[in-house]
C-alpha cells in the first residue's frame, strides 16, 4: 500500500470534522494527493446506515456496534484502500478508534472482540497516524450544533469515551498522537500539523 | 432459558415460510405458547436493515454480512430471548445458519470467522432444533415469485448456499434434521412436525 492513512479521532464537539478539512486544504496546497472522509456515510450503503445511526435510537449496542462495522467495511473497501492503492494521503474523520471508545467504554461491549472485529473490517488495515484531538467532554458538548442520538447521550457517557481514547492512546503511542483540544484553533491545527508532517517524512 | 428454539432453514423457494406457519398454527392448535417470526426484519430497526439487505444491490460482502449480523443481535436481544425467557416456543424462519451458507459458502467470506461472529451476535444463542429444507435451488428458484438481490444472484451462488447448508447438517446433525423438500408440501410438512415433536419431548 503506497499511501498514508491519517484519522482524526475525539468526543463530539472536538472539533474532529474542522481539524480534517484544515489539514486536507494544507496538504492539497502541498501538491499532495489527498483526499478527505469520514465515517459514519461516506459511501452510497453508508449513507442510509448513517441515518439509522443517528436517528433511530430504538437499538440495542451490538446492533449499533455492527451497524458501524457495516459501514467501515463498505467505506475500506470502496474508498480508502483503492485512494491508498493510488497512493493517495487519506484523512479520515473518525475510523477503528471511535469503535473502541464510543460502543466499547461508552456502551460497555467488551473491548477486545471490538478490536477483532475492526481488523475484520478493515481487513487489517490501521492508520499510519491518528490524531487524538482531546477535550473534557462538557466542553466538547457545549460547542457543538449537533443533535443526532450520540450527543443526546449523558455526559458520563462522553466521559467513558474519553477515557476510551486515551487508553488506546497509551495502548499504541506510536500511532495515537493526542493533541490538547481545549486550546486556541490554531494552535490544535499547528500541532496536527506537526504530527502529520512528521508522519509525511517517515514515508517519503 | 425455558423456551425452545427452532429455526427452519433452506435456499430460496425451499418453503421455509409455509413450513414455519404451517407448525406455528399446529403447535398453537396443541396449546402451546409459541410465536412465528423471521430474519431479517422482525424488529423496528431491523425492518429498515432488510429494506437495505433486500434492495441495495450496491455493496461489499463484509458489508452484507455485518448488516444481518446487527439484525441478528437486535432480533436475539428484544424478540427470541425475552420469548425464550417467558417459556415460549420461538419458530424462526432463517437463522446463525444463513449467514454461514449465504454468506460463507455463497460469497466466499471465511466460515469459522462468521461462526464466531454469530456467537457474538446471538450472544451464544443456537437453535434447540434446526430444520433444513433440502432442495435443488433451480427447483426453488422457479417455485419463488420473490426478486429481491438474493434471488436475482446466478445459480452457481445459490447451489453453493445449498452445500454450505447440508456442510453445516454434516456437522451437526444432532441440532440440523434435513428434510427433502423436493417432496409434495403435506409430507415435507409431516417431516417437520415430526423432527418438532421429538424435541417436545425431549423439552418437557
Amino acid at each position: 500500500m503506497r499511501g498514508l492513512l491519517v484519522t482524526v479521532e475525539g468526543v463530539e464537539g472536538s472539533g474532529k470534522t474542522t481539524v480534517t478539512k484544515s489539514l486536507a486544504e494544507w496538504l492539497q496546497q502541498k501538491g499532495l494527493p489527498v483526499i478527505a472522509t469520514a465515517e459514519p456515510g461516506d459511501t452510497p450503503l453508508g449513507k442510509h446506515i448513517r441515518e439509522l445511526l443517528v436517528n433511530f435510537s430504538e437499538r440495542t449496542s451490538w446492533a449499533e456496534a455492527f451497524l458501524f462495522l457495516a459501514d467501515r467495511a463498505e467505506h475500506v473497501t470502496k474508498v480508502i484502500r483503492p485512494a491508498l492503492e493510488r497512493g493517495e494521503l487519506v484523512l479520515c474523520d473518525r475510523f477503528t478508534d471511535s469503535t473502541v471508545a464510543y460502543q466499547g467504554f461508552g456502551l460497555g461491549l467488551p473491548l477486545e472482540t471490538l478490536i477483532e472485529l475492526n481488523r475484520i473490517a478493515t481487513n487489517g488495515l490501521t492508520p499510519d497516524l491518528t490524531l487524538l484531538l482531546d477535550v473534557d467532554p462538557e466542553i466538547g458538548l457545549q460547542r457543538t450544533q449537533k443533535k443526532t442520538i450520540f450527543e443526546r447521550r449523558d455526559l458520563h457517557f462522553h466521559q467513558r469515551v474519553r477515557w476510551g481514547y486515551l487508553w488506546l492512546s497509551k495502548r499504541e503511542p506510536n500511532r495515537i498522537k493526542v493533541i490538547d483540544a481545549s486550546q486556541p484553533f490554531e494552535v490544535v491545527v499547528s500541532k496536527a500539523k506537526q504530527f502529520v508532517e512528521e508522519a509525511l517524512q517517515r514515508w517519503r
